[in-house]
């Protein structure tokens, strides 16, 4: 094991090259209109079932991964699209190269890449990125901070006096089952505006202080584990819906830009807890 | 009553710098993150409520109706702030500066202005505009096309086999009541894929072809009257839960790529059609 403190400049900065390369690999296949110009030009492909999104998704985890391989051969990766290799390194990068399929599909520009550093088991670097509006927010102990053309912006989340003056952000109400049906209605009817379809994007927007509660269920590390320290190196707290850490294994997560309003939504959710 | 036709590019021409005016009123009031700056500014405003989306749909439309009275003054107007004058004109303007307003609360790209035009009673000109994206989904009998600061590109609604295979954009499954509430499930679980949380952007996308349909409910005038050109022009239709044209009282509105997906959309939405 390394005996190292982490870099997390250089991190960082690695980081932001991976964002970069998976938006060059992801964003010429937003809003594809005419499939028959990408057959044409890879006669392999004229007779199968081309997906965009899945070309996306695979060709910005391609990227990605192969930028680490070479920078960090010692490093572990995490991945939705290729799988896991050397999971018992130090660092492990976790990477959903296309966060919001749906959103992707739709031709909606809320989708993101999200990439994640692991170090000795913990979440400390990550990246929340949506290359159409150039956004890259990211967080690590050195801070979290937005990104765009025109500069960067430290993130800090905002003071909300309550449940009934938050604004939420969830991807789908549909996606509740069982237990979590009820106890999300009654999150939803106490909130003062619920906004949908966003994914990764909500907790973005937490980090930011534009909306004050995210919360999914059914996640999976790669659907969090770059989230996690945008949001807590903003100011905000990321637990799962016993009001614990996020494990490894995801599943329900909840945040917000306080603990406070982490323990008051969690009167609603922890009933449906898994 | 103007006996000449109308034109259309001149008219187009300007509907373009209304959009730019609006976008200059509201964007600097989007994700605005310390009000005490606003009110230090102008004292007047300092112990009162300050809401910057209020704010930025008054702004935004008093831009436009200055233009409009200076350069058409015997045009008329309809605004969701501001209210009516000269409805009996032959050309009335329809506005709704923000739409969208949970979406600019929540720090979410998607809000839009939206400028109509209705000439002799028939919405014959719109403006979908996103000014964080730079993006402006304008449609009259020129046609209709997206255009951003990259240039101009033609929207076309794309074509869909049925609803089974539909991408349907709707802003939130619980603004429906009553019997819609049953009539839009149905909806949904016929559906490929549902994305919430769009507002007028999710029309802008069927006029665009990633989208197969969008539907809501409750629409005024001003929710509605811009889109109705952009999306014929492309190529779909437009109509109520009835299947009939939108009236002036807008209501339940439903917008597909094709008249066939209208009417199989209707199969589950007629009975609740007010």
């Amino acid at each position: 094991m390394s005996q190292n403190a982490p870099d997390y400049a250089a991190l960082e900065a690695f980081a932001l090259e991976l964002s970069a390369a998976a938006a060059s690999a992801a964003l010429p296949l937003f809003r594809l209109r005419d499939l028959s110009e990408i057959n044409k030009g890879n006669a392999s492909r004229a007779d199968v079932d081309f997906d965009p999104v899945t070309e996306a998704d695979k060709g910005a985890e391609r990227a990605i991964r192969a930028l680490i391989n070479a920078r960090y051969p010692e490093h572990g990766i995490i991945g939705e699209e290729y799988g896991s290799e050397n999971t018992d390194a130090d660092y492990i990068w976790v990477l959903d190269p296309v966060d919001g399929t749906r959103a992707f599909i739709s031709g909606l520009p809320l989708w993101t890449t999200l990439i994640g550093l692991r170090y000795q088991g913990r979440p400390v670097l990550g990246v929340i990125a949506q290359p159409v509006l150039e956004e890259v927010y990211i967080g690590s102990p050195l801070g979290s901070r937005l990104i765009t053309p025109k500069g960067s912006t430290p993130l800090a989340v905002r003071a909300c006096s309550g449940l009934a003056d938050a604004v939420i952000g969830t991807t789908d109400p549909h996606l509740y089952t069982g237990a979590e049906v009820e106890a999300y209605a009654r999150l939803r009817t106490t909130a003062k505006l619920v906004r949908y379809g966003c994914d990764a994007y909500a907790f973005a927007m937490v980090a930011a202080g534009t909306m004050d509660i995210a919360l999914e269920t059914g996640l999976k590390p790669w659907d969090i584990e770059a989230i996690i320290p945008v949001i807590e190196n903003a100011g905000g707290v990321v637990t799962n819906w016993h009001g614990q850490p996020v494990g490894p294994e995801a599943g329900q997560v909840l945040a917000a830009g306080s603990q406070a309003l982490i323990d008051e939504a969690l009167t609603h959710l922890r009933v449906a807890a898994d």
